[in-house]
């Protein structure tokens, strides 16, 4: 297998639970060497978050994968020392320690680009480095209420709900994913690295998108509008005779043949939905109008009919589960995945986030190093600095996942987290 | 301004209405040229998406800004070969037709690498260029309803819903975005370029996390769980005595903090909440207890009181539009933003989605070429093969926009769409 494009890059990351992690993973899946420092005797606050499998963490697995793991005591003299020995030939570094942090550790911006003038350098915090808000301490569900994306989430008669995946974090990850790439690019001109500040809060109010659109030009705070679109219509879940599906006419041509495959003419010459404005405005009396036919038959007939006449739509799937359960990973990085190899690799997490960046054909995904095992070194209790390279034997933490003492020679080993 | 990492970089864009034009939105924020190539006389379909202003999409003003627009028949031999003079010098080429028409078009992969060997070519779709699905028209609420993303959105007893953010789009497009970044950097090494396949489908399956580790670990298909986390606990909404704020206190410190901060000392003892994964199997238990203290006061009490702890809550704002009432933008690319501000820059879309990933101090953000502007240019009806050049009168156009009819010479202008 060939490289992947991220072949020879070396990362320090100094992240915990999944923003930072997940930026990083995407690095170590492309093929950079990706080292993550922890907290000895602890680790990654995920190492505690289920599911288990074997006592491991999956929530840790899954973003860490293809990482090389070391417990360092950041205010530890001789650990300090291991890690800007480690900086000093990084390409990038990612951190996520509230702001200041870094700086009253010895490591802040100023400090590391001086060292290394070519160190990309990535901050990832709740609500950036600057700002009125930039002290507030964050995870993804403070994101996502302070940024309203969850007023905008749910029917019109509900209450508002969190979308059911961390997208605050999720987002400032491919945020931060995206932009290492830019800088590590723009490096070739300028021969310099850059202090990237990711924000959990505006990368998810990047998002808003048609609701936050709907309020610039018209003043009004946006409704909760269910499963249907802010500019778009018909798009939308439609009942059928026994359950719901979704349809999305987006233009015009579109929408006439939806009319013609519901052998409905009349809706399709109907001045109330002549254009997409008029169709947003007339929504819901073109779904009245639309259910009354579709009602007539089951979801499987529609979805034979509509996409014959290629109108898209589609069923509704259960979450995960059920979607494991049909089989149906149409693809993962350019192959088909059943339920039991999904299950096969549930180990290191099963649904590969880093996957849809990386299929290529010029360019093959790296080869994670050491997929789905992760190794915590830590020096031993009682040890003094010199006692790096010595391996001693495992121990049981109280958290649930064992960690393998020792520390190895420069700080970094490649082992097996077991 | 210093110019941005993406500076010199050149672009083509085949893409339409939003992960697609969101990708090469960011390429554009950070310094690229992008070329826009548009479809005679129409537009990106995007361009009849409201909200508008001055008959001008937001929709497509905001994915687009900064971009120089083209308008090329591809089936017709002259705009053919005025495209393939483009892509020869082009760095990146991004197309969201579906599987097989870039092919028919003569524009497919092998095609286009065999004339330029260092051509990034990324294909955007649905599903993805292999696999069942790969021919199924996809918009966002398709793709969303298909990974099962609504099926773990809502509360425990509500019917599925939709994130009211178009998340699959959005995910496809950052996902897109950092490989781009990832396959220049790649470039290096191997001088080549490489073929990116994106699906929606992929890059929405990956965000999944918490609901599918979790069916993953136990075959239970996962169920809604409202604003509360499949791994953590507690981290959820909880009723005040006026409202509801939201409260993550997601390692044992911080619920230790919380239960201190409540003066709750029994609820720090309790065995039911001593650990992470039991507070995750008590989590109703918990909230009952918690809310029995948090309903004596009002939510600007206990975000005051918890605050000071320093455990991370937070209120609920209103989405988009009460976000901007409140003036409440801490940050954007550095710089706070009220509500003049945000409605200043309406025009162009106000919530600038590229700013996450662009804030640096090494590397300025480059300056959009000309944003919020994008000039549709077209041949004339009625031109013949030869008409480059020439400057015609403007054109209303029946669904709203105006263009700019016209060639410039060697097929690209910078203009002012208006």
């Amino acid at each position: 297998m060939s490289p992947g494009p991220m072949d020879g890059l070396l990362v320090v990351d100094l992240t915990r639970v999944l923003a930072g992690p997940l930026s990083t993973l995407m690095l170590a899946d492309l093929g950079a060497r990706v080292i993550k420092v922890e907290r000895p005797g602890h680790g990654d606050d995920s190492r505690s978050y289920g599911p288990f499998m074997d006592d491991r963490s999956l929530y840790f697995a899954r973003v860490n994968r293809g990482k090389q793991s070391i417990a360092l005591d950041l205010k530890d003299p001789d650990d300090h020392a291991t890690l800007l020995s480690i900086i000093d030939r990084a390409d990038v570094l990612v951190e996520n320690f509230r702001p200041g942090v870094m700086d009253r550790l010895g490591l802040g911006w100023g400090t590391l680009s001086g060292r290394n003038p070519r160190l990309v350098y990535v901050s990832i915090s709740g609500f950036g480095r600057t700002g009125p808000w930039r002290n507030r301490p964050a995870y993804d569900a403070v994101v996502q209420a302070a940024t309203g994306i969850m007023s905008i989430t749910g029917s019109p008669d509900s209450d508002p709900v969190k979308p059911g995946v961390p997208i605050a974090d999720l987002a400032a990850g491919l945020y931060a994913f995206g932009a290492i790439g830019a800088a590590l690019y723009g490096r070739l001109a300028t021969g310099r690295g850059t202090h990237i500040d990711i924000a959990m809060f505006d990368a998810t109010l990047s998002l808003l998108e048609g609701a936050a659109l709907s309020y610039l030009a018209t003043g009004v705070t946006p409704p909760r509008i269910g499963n249907a679109h802010y500019s778009i219509a018909p798009f939308d879940t439609f009942a059928c005779a026994d359950r719901s599906i979704v349809i999305c006419a987006a233009n015009d041509s579109l929408f006439a043949g939806l009319c013609r495959a519901l052998d409905r003419p009349d809706l399709g010459t109907d001045p109330r939905f002549v254009t997409n404005s008029a169709r947003l405005a007339a929504r819901e009396a073109f779904k009245q109008e639309a259910e009354r036919t579709l009602r007539a038959q089951p979801a499987a007939y529609w979805l034979k009919v509509l996409g014959a006449a290629g109108i898209p739509c589609g069923p509704k799937q259960r979450g995960g589960g059920g979607l494991l359960r049909t089989g149906c990973f149409p693809r993962h990085g350019g192959r088909r995945r059943g339920p039991s190899a999904a299950r096969e690799s549930g180990e290191d997490g099963g649904l590969a986030a880093g996957l849809p960046a990386a299929a290529g054909t010029g360019t093959r995904r790296g080869r994670p190093r050491d997929p789905g095992r992760v190794r915590l070194i830590r020096r031993c209790a009682g040890d003094g600095g010199g006692s790096r390279g010595r391996d001693t034997r495992d121990r049981e933490h109280s958290n649930g996942y064992r960690t393998s003492t020792g520390m190895a020679s420069g700080g970094v080993d490649e082992g097996t987290w077991s």
